[in-house]
């Protein structure tokens, strides 16, 4: 099979990028003496999950539950689920655990901690800790936090901060910078419990652009990061990869033709409506067009406008270009997260155009 | 079962609303003596195709050959696919035409419309018309016109248009307007074709708002319209319904509280990173959180924020709500071709909080 072949709009992810990707976060956490525990978030996909825990102590993290019971059934019993945990939610994770997971639970609720607390087999919980990102955790210094571990008791695992708020850093020193903020948050935390008696195991931190431009990771005892697998035109303008490490690609036809631009069959569903790119140094619209190669012979061809199936390509004056309908060209994502989101499988290449193997997604709850 | 019982995120759908919807729709456009092929794009399921099409002729329109398959599974066999079509899928469509369908293609490209004429049993083929969206579609005065119908022969069924550029509007008085550019253009071309010498038997035209609102339809045969039977907030934005029209919401748990804003477990991913209501008077940001009996309880609730699986809604200073970890809301959507595209079914209610039903939907292509 060749991706000439494929119908359009579909998924290319290539493996060639994707190993190099692995083996550069590798390296970079071996030097900081640091195991990884890959989010799946990105990915989805067992063969990746594979690749990614490749000489790493073998957990994984997730975003959904049905994450969980995907990789669950591949095998993969060591689960961080990385999202706070809800009554409901909770259940779900116990009867995982029963049928043989070792699923990680998190949260930053006092009731929350009750329950947990009270189940029968309470599954192992991290408090979470905002280390300046605002979006879910407590404070490292606050008196919530031993609250929160007094009523968790026995089943306080460890702590877990995200410092998300490096997305807004635009250079590898504010990388290292956040890297360094996110470090000492969660370790002051985990300091704090441990001085008020309780057994710190696990102190989880990361984010992609903190993992790969930490200088410093003492007393964390595992990274998470996920998107780094595939790289998308956002971290690269954020200093995590460099262009050449996007390993998914959204292949489309040619549907349409007018002076200075083409209409594609990758719209706003194929694509996503996501423009993190909107804010960074080179606005890459809804998403940046490279040749079915992969190659950028078409310059600064960028997806402009997104309909539900049809994307408006406006091409580079500076780059001739005569493409018949149903020509077929490959779309960089502003954020590989959500594209890839819209698809239910890869097709994976090794840097040409055929297809060595067709990987499947877990989507959905 | 009953929403409260739920796993979270996911889509109910308001039976109720979505009948009355359907009812209004048939009622404008009754007055405008023009059927309806409803547009299946936004709904991609059997049991609303069945509500939407009542009292009407029975063709659908589709946004993508999974749909056209999916539906020509269930029975459906006039099927208008409203995308310019390319070589590999002119050759899906005979095949599904072989099989019983009667899929009707259109195209813009003088290329394509000799390799359609040329297929062995051709499909029927409307000359897509450009009414002002600039989008796709030729000129309907231009000679490309005439040319086209005269590569396309014997299989040249017809025109359609688009008035995409409608939701430019921003009153029920522009939309009367746009819809009268509308069915002008296509008409036009209809009738430059009739004079040629073509046997024009539909005239395709239709938008959700061209179509509530336009004063005349003459010389149209048939009107697309999709987004109408769920309605969404910038559907409610541009007049095309009421804000108590809207069929179709995230459930969603609450995951976090902070002072003056939750945390719920709807993000990019469940919602869709559609910002449509940021060009319109109210921006709803990434949705309205109402209660999960859709009341607007909350007052102007707004998820301000929307990670992968994380929503920060901004809480209303005038609404007083305590939340524990674990409630359930229900967020209305920006735009919900979108937001329903990131869901495999509906949870089908009456207005309460029973699910009567489940119904599945056809994504991805």
């Amino acid at each position: 099979m060749n991706l000439a072949d494929l119908p359009t709009p579909c998924l290319v992810l290539d493996r060639t990028t994707l190993t190099r990707n692995i083996r550069v976060m590798a390296a970079a956490l071996a030097r900081l003496n640091v195991p990884l525990r890959p989010h799946m978030k990105t990915a989805k996909s067992i063969d990746v999950a594979r690749l990614a825990t490749e000489g790493q102590p073998g957990g994984i993290t997730v975003s959904t539950l049905a994450e969980a019971e995907y990789f669950l059934g591949h095998g993969i019993t060591d689960i961080l689920y990385a999202v706070g945990i809800t009554p409901q939610k909770l259940e779900q994770v116990c009867k995982l655990n029963g049928a043989g997971a070792h699923i990680i639970v998190i949260t930053d609720d006092a009731d929350m901690a009750d329950l947990i607390a009270a189940q029968p087999v309470p599954p192992r919980t991290l408090i979470e800790i905002d280390s300046g990102e605002e979006r879910g955790g407590v404070h490292p210094d606050s008196d919530k936090l031993l609250e929160l571990a007094a009523r968790l008791g026995s089943c306080l695992t460890g702590v877990l901060t995200h410092a998300g708020h490096s997305y807004a850093g635009r250079s590898v020193r504010d990388m290292a910078r956040i890297a360094e903020i996110e470090r000492s948050t969660v370790t002051r935390a985990a300091g704090r419990l441990r001085d008020a008696g309780h057994k710190i195991d696990i102190v989880s931190a990361g984010s992609s652009p903190t993992a790969r431009h930490a200088e410093n990771m003492a007393g964390v005892t595992e990274i998470r990061a996920g998107v780094y697998m595939f790289g998308d035109l956002f971290q690269a303008e954020i200093e995590t990869h460099g262009m050449d490490a996007i390993a998914v690609t959204v292949l489309t036809s040619v549907i349409g033709r007018r002076p200075g631009r083409i209409l594609v069959d990758a719209g706003g569903l194929a694509l996503s409506k996501d423009r993190s790119t909107e804010a960074t140094p080179h606005d890459y619209g809804y998403g940046l067009a490279r040749d079915i190669d992969g190659r950028r012979s078409l310059g600064n061809a960028i997806v402009r406008k997104a309909y539900q199936e049809h994307g408006v390509i406006d091409l580079d004056p500076a780059f001739k270009v005569d493409l018949p309908i149903g020509a077929k060209l490959r779309i960089v994502p502003n954020h590989t997260c959500m594209t890839a989101a819209a698809h239910d499988r890869y097709f994976v290449v090794d840097g040409g155009q055929e297809v060595v193997a067709i990987w499947n997604r877990v989507n959905g709850w």
